[in-house]
């Protein structure tokens, strides 16, 4: 029905005959003459239709916005004055020998360049109209793009694409699942996975050697900050690698989609040990497009005559940090308060901060509540962080979980607020990580998942766990984490000492993941890989604010789509096939929010 | 680790020193020489260990079948008389410098070239060795070298991959959904999609213009004959298209992949209308591979004086057809009464059958029950079948439904107990079908689902819906439905009129389609597009026998998985947490197959 795509129009097809179909974008009445600007998925052309064919100017006359139109005519260049540099098609304009109605359209409940006027609500409601909007469509191009560009990189490598099943049973990842009732089987769920982590261990059991699948994976978690119930994964494993088989193949896979799909090059990716990550930026997953460093000042500060610093540089699991800020000393008290507020949120107490003024007067060169405290230490503390005229120096004194916290968020807000960053795009990886992290309570909980191998030998590792590291590495892409991944446990002797420490007793072992310890006992290679949040991947790439922009059909906070009413009340007769009923006060509670 | 895959191991590499890992196939010592057989996903290796390399020998000594080992050896031509034509990498083997037990291995359940005897639940409870198989891992490896063909056709053709969601809302294609409670909505539930049908939709109401997805589909249905809860689909849209374009793409496609995937270069697919291919095969998805027709002999049966054929004759819904078997003439008695227990399956009374010995000889050359019945017509019948020498000739009188089932199915048992086939692939297009199916109670159901477009105008439609043809085709091949699809209705009020024929009444409408309804009034373009199941794809081009051996994890017929037990039982709590609790009887009921 089409010849070209609008946005294909140039001046080197001057005079031909096109065929075109999208839909009215703007329409105007000017000099008697109807001009449509015409929409389709690559982009507006400039039609124009005049009184002397007098079917297709009534046809235009009756368009409005959003009507499906199929226009046949010819190119020609604009008029002087009339072309439009900023617009691919805006040096040529289509004069219509036809303009025929497909469709009509009620006007529609927003603009599309009104969107912003309307709210995400109404804008998700009728999400088939906002996704006509030029920067959604690219943006799911994008991630086409991307996916193409990523099968097309593994594939090259050997990789199979295998898929897992979506009805399946509870997985590891400890967030909690969503249920699917089995009719079948009355009074027994299936679940939907979290990830294919262990349908993929399987497939290297059973000698895939190379596997990845784009993954739908499912969390039914409170969606705070940038969550989706359901999310999709890169997720990818092989069999007789080590970590640095797997980090050289991601990364050089990531490296050539950032040059397919946005021509950048990316620079080399550092690898830094989790604890240096957190001792220099609080964090582990630094975004180092930020110089700001956290500097430890433990040790002068055990003997400041002030409690809030002197007591956490003392205490074991304490930290005194300093971050200076070149040129920092120009923030407004009002400012300074702001931080103060915003570390607050992280636990921190307070936000001391000592300004340089001029250094050349000592004491009286400097600005601060502190600073009286500090007598004895303050030029070797302003050595420690190499402090000049015109800086501000924040502190964080705390336990060290706080103090990182804080000043970690503090370090990323300021080079927001202060447009420090150095570079585009700065990757790394983040390796050594400790096996376990333990809750408040001292329980250990895996810091990856249990199925991570530690670094250590058996026997090193049965004698100190709880200082383990593993072979877990992630991926890091300014202040976001890509991607996460490890070398796996592939020893049945090994998994069952990681779960013991995790306090999974055999009993419970079996019972969820006995048929991983039964593949373990036949024959398990050594195995290991990683899995990328494609989602998060696409909003960085594309710029996109949040990944509602970067999924077709997203879900609220709430979790719940807004256009197909998602989800919904169901029969009783429904409910009675799958052995399941409401509780009462469900049926009170209706259809109010968690 | 690895330098080679075993598989690619031959003779312009000896000499070579190489590093291979994999299991042990199978193990044998000979002349105090071990010979192990090394299995990986690319195929087998024959290595010899001998006695001059002690430690290697040693741990080649101890290793066990489906033992993981890593061998670094030179690979050497095998002395003559050794050699083993058959195997792809007979002709060498590796001397073995080095032998590391990577893992251990406990005896499996079952030998791999042992499977046969051991039933298919103890395979799919320990799948993970079932899918060490070679055949197994080629049929998955050819899964993926379908997909990526797939996607490869498609991106070319400039179809967007694009992601809808899994947790939405019933979808209309009717049969059961799977059901998943809301936490953040008590007494709400998601339903898993039966297809993306309407999202696709929705997205060429946006302006995608061209989408496709590889994408999962959930149907809550007993699993008779060979079905899956869960299965995929290759779907795909496009706007501004008649059915010409969507066929001749598609049909483009699936050439391009047996190409490219199995070197064959499929015939022209025919297109046969609807009531073409069950007046002469009795079925929308002839199997052209078999030369046999049912031929109609209604107008011959109409007086002769025998109820059981001129009933049918003259009822309006009736029929009397006859299938000839060249050559069958042959078939014993006890052969033709197994067809005629057949038949019975489909609901076909009985089996009438005529054989010809000798035509010259008028009846006397004849062989059968009913031929007394038949003086005054049997040359025109047998003239009308075109009937010699050495023939059978099977009728069917009954209900036309009843006769079209039970003697297109007696067809194709023929052409498979016969080995009538004439060509390996058939591919046809099914085209004209009706919009409606009447039940027994005359009740009207899309034979397709209610989006469809009618090939008439709406006031043709609206005059009589009943006998209203459909813009629906699908492709078949080899008798097997490989995807269907139409142009869609991108009317609302073409949209409207068809809920109603369908009793969708206008509340209804809403409550279930008004996104969809509300979508068609804001400029919808026209469009059309097409579903292909992939699983039955991949078992037609695998040559597998069930569905079950292309899906890495499939599930039983009672929709179980054998090897995670899924699904399973929750806790009390994340019922609660659901708003939700089991029936009593549920609980009773336990773990019973429905």
């Amino acid at each position: 029905m089409r010849s070209h795509y609008c946005g294909q129009l140039n001046e080197t097809l001057v005079d031909q005959e096109v065929a075109l179909c999208g839909w009215v974008h703007r329409r105007r009445d000017h000099g008697g003459v109807i001009f449509l600007d015409l929409r389709d998925r690559d982009g507006i052309a400039q039609v124009v239709v005049d009184p002397d064919t007098p079917e297709a100017f009534a046809n235009a006359d009756r368009a409005r916005n959003e009507f499906v139109l199929r226009i046949r005519g010819r190119i020609r260049l604009r008029p002087e004055g009339t072309q439009n540099p900023n617009m691919p098609t805006g040096m040529i304009e289509v004069l219509a020998s036809d303009v025929e109605v497909l469709n009509t359209a009620a006007t529609p409940p927003f603009q599309l360049d009104e969107h912003g006027k309307v709210g995400e609500e109404t804008r998700l409601k009728h999400r088939y109209i906002d996704l006509r909007r030029p920067e959604m469509i690219d943006k799911l191009r994008l991630r086409s793009r991307i996916t193409h560009s990523v099968r097309a990189y593994l594939e090259s490598q050997g990789f199979l694409d295998i898929e897992t099943p979506i009805l399946t049973r509870a997985t590891p990842e400890g967030a909690r699942d969503y249920l699917v009732p089995s009719r079948t089987h009355p009074g027994e769920f299936f679940a939907l996975p979290q990830s294919p982590q262990l349908f993929k261990q399987l497939l290297m059991v059973s000698g895939f050697d190379r596997y990845y699948q784009i993954a739908k994976c499912f969390r039914d978690e409170d969606l705070r900050a940038d969550r989706q119930p359901e999310f999709t994964q890169i997720d990818l494993e092989a069999s007789f690698v080590e970590e640095s088989d797997i980090m050289s193949l991601t990364e050089d896979m990531i490296r050539q989609l950032f040059q397919d799909v946005l021509d950048v090059s990316l620079p080399a990716f550092p690898k830094m040990p989790y604890s240096e990550a957190m001792d220099r930026y609080g964090s582990d997953k630094p975004d180092l497009r930020i110089p700001l460093e956290l500097i430890d000042v433990n040790d002068l500060m055990r003997d400041v005559d002030f409690k809030v610093f002197s007591g956490p540089a003392k205490a074991d699991d304490g930290r005194v940090a300093a971050l200076k800020v070149t040129g920092g000393a120009k923030l407004s008290r009002k400012e300074i308060d702001a931080y103060t507020d915003f570390v607050n949120i992280y636990g921190a107490k307070g936000l001391a901060w000592i300004k340089v003024n001029e250094r050349a007067k000592g004491i009286e060169g400097l600005q601060s509540p502190i600073v009286k405290f500090m007598e004895g230490i303050i030029e070797s503390l302003l050595d420690r962080v190499g402090a000049e005229d015109g800086d501000i120096i924040f502190f964080g004194a705390d336990k060290a979980r706080i103090v990182n916290e804080a000043l970690g968020a503090l370090r990323v807000k300021l080079g927001e607020d202060l447009d420090l960053y150095t570079q585009e795009w700065a990757p790394l990886w983040v390796v050594d990580f400790p096996m376990f992290e333990a809750d408040d309570a001292g329980r250990l909980a895996a810091l990856h998942h249990p199925f991570t191998a530690p670094s250590s030998s058996p026997e090193a590792f049965k004698a100190d766990p709880a200082n383990a590291l593993s072979r877990a590495y992630d991926m890091v892409l300014n202040g976001t984490e890509l991607g996460g991944g490890s070398i796996r446990i592939h020893d049945q002797a090994m998994q069952r000492a990681v779960f013991e420490v995790l306090g999974i007793g055999e009993e419970e072992a079996e019972e969820k993941f006995g048929f991983l310890l039964d593949a373990l006992r036949f024959g398990a290679p050594p195995h290991g890989g990683l899995a990328f949040g494609l989602d998060r991947l696409v909003m960085l790439m594309s710029g996109a604010k949040t990944i509602r922009e970067v999924i077709a059909f997203p879900k609220t906070q709430s979790a719940a789509c807004l256009m197909t009413d998602a989800p919904g009340e169901v029969s009783a007769d429904q409910l009675k096939e799958l052995n399941i009923r409401l509780r009462q006060k469900a049926q009170q509670g209706g259809n109010g929010e968690a």
